[in-house]
């Protein structure tokens, strides 16, 4: 099941993501290889999964960028199935399990990008997932690997465990109360990057964050977890906390504003994304702290439909900005 | 029954107001009488209206401004029955007929002022209860009158007929078009007077304003009130013109805001007046111009019990102002 259609009981960790960067040791990194090598590397890695006789057995969707739609390209992007640049190579694609769990990207930054994706706080779920799919690969290809430096990738930064382990996390009242700069920066000094919900430079609409590892090198995959595990607990103690304090301090105004918010969504006729998302944050944080009542809709899936290409896929065609303010809003108020 | 209660069916005009402006031949004006003469004046007044055998056979209650309460004045002045400047005289007075169409201040600026006032555009029928009121007390008491210049006023803008005839009009699409300041100049070549709800110098929110004669002197009664129909009969044809426009031009914008306005009532849990107002007149805009439907609530009602006075009068207490806007906004979404 797609991660935002899974039953999730915590208030605050809206998904866990897994990220595996590895690479064939017969092939130069993408940004230095022909087209030629790109199309045969990836019918290599495809055939190795669909062809095992593994545990895995999860069928799978290719799709080729060259061949894909702009409107499916940027709904696999709002729905976190692909990254932002895997749309930039011609001759990149991309594998999705049926379930939607599991993306993988080939040829993007580096041969193979691993991705699991759950709904919740899963961490140690989504990482044997990765694993299992991992070995399944590593049977029959040659990875690129240093005894010394482990997995060898394209940037640097993933070299190593090739691991990213990330959360998103909803985090309105550390936004609200201006504390959340203070908690990027901090959880810096962790090695630990807080960003935006489509990954780095991206704005949090919607108080939306992903919490991930910056390190791959010189932690064992279980030290990256327990790092980010650590680091995520702690900033959900303080979304807890801030939350407490608004409660207790600006009770009268945090109703009104959650109401409105429910009133606006209900009743506009025209919504931008951006407020969209803004309104069902707080919608989502009035739920949360038990001060909105009878609200049984799924949130964090409306504010992944309410994204434009989603609304486009629903319209089944091309619209203006203003043809998609107004599905949004009908959407929107037909499931809230 | 209270002007905002009558059924009106009237999109543009919400009521009507005649008002006289009489004083007695034997006391001077009161600004320059002792108290003694102003309960002296009032007593006589009084009787001649309670004692008459006419067919004038309303019951009064009178309010003795020194002895009416703070949250009293305020709802009598919120409900239009009283001038606010009535409350600035310690020695002053109002009846008002049990069926709130009729008041009669006395030792405002005048020793009388006799105002009926009726929901919709009933000018002629206003008038002429205003002229049966002005009989009866004509029979028993001796009014300052000059042959030459009519009845003597304290302010001689008023000396002549002592006529004012006011028709409150709902100008949201003037307003919201930027039309307004024009019509208000241009009214004023023709010695007609545009002014906010509560009289000179006060703001029109809730797009509601006044459209009064500017001069009694050199017209008769009947001219001055075929002056102000002719003039509120065209700002009534350019509002139409301008909501027409607007309706042609920008349904969905308009759609979106009156819907907006209604999500806001009908969840907020906080409302200043001022932003009641506001979002009351976008309602009603709507109601009258189809956009919303199902909404049957009194909404003029709405927008005089949403002042501060009357949320403190429903409360049967002194409110805090955030008390209050808490009071305003149950008080709006239990009945709309």
């Amino acid at each position: 099941m797609i991660w935002y259609k899974e039953k999730n009981n915590d208030d605050i960790i809206v998904s866990t993501r897994i990220r595996l960067a590895r690479n064939l040791a017969n092939y130069p990194f993408p940004n230095a290889m022909t087209s030629e090598q790109m199309r045969q590397a990836s019918r290599e890695i495809e055939n190795s999964i669909l062809n095992s006789n593994s545990t895995l057995s999860k069928s799978f969707k290719t799709y080729y960028i060259k061949e894909t739609s702009d409107v499916d390209k940027q709904v696999l992007t709002e729905k976190h199935l692909i990254s932002p640049d895997l749309l930039k190579k011609q001759e990149a694609s991309v594998m999705i399990s049926d379930d939607d769990s599991m993306s993988i990207m080939l040829m993007e930054e580096d041969h193979i990008r691993l991705q699991i994706i759950l709904g919740g706080y899963k961490l140690d779920e989504a990482y044997e997932t990765a694993s299992r799919v991992d070995d399944v690969i590593d049977e029959s290809l040659k990875y690129a690997f240093d005894k010394e430096f482990g997995y060898l990738t394209s940037c640097p930064t993933n070299t190593g465990t090739g691991l990213r382990a990330s959360v998103m996390m909803h985090l309105p009242a550390l936004t609200m109360t201006n504390n959340i700069s203070r908690i990027i920066s901090s959880a810096s000094n962790f090695g630990i990057a807080v960003r935006g919900l489509y990954g780095e430079g991206s704005k949090a609409y919607g108080n939306l964050y992903q919490i991930s590892n910056q390190i791959t090198l010189g932690l064992s995959e279980k030290e990256i977890i327990e790092k980010v595990k650590n680091i995520v607990n702690q900033i959900a103690e303080h979304e807890r906390d801030a939350r407490k304090k608004l409660s207790e301090n600006n009770k009268d105004y945090l109703e009104d504003r959650f109401y409105r918010a429910y009133g606006t969504l209900k009743y506009a006729r025209s919504l931008s994304s951006q407020e969209a998302k803004t309104l069902l944050s707080d919608i989502i944080m009035g739920k949360n702290m038990e001060i909105l009542k009878d609200i049984n809709s799924n949130l964090i899936e409306l504010m992944i439909l309410a994204e434009p290409a989603s609304i486009e896929n629903k319209a089944g065609k091309r619209l203006t900005p203003d043809e998609r303010d107004k599905m949004r809003a009908e959407m929107i108020r037909n499931n809230i």
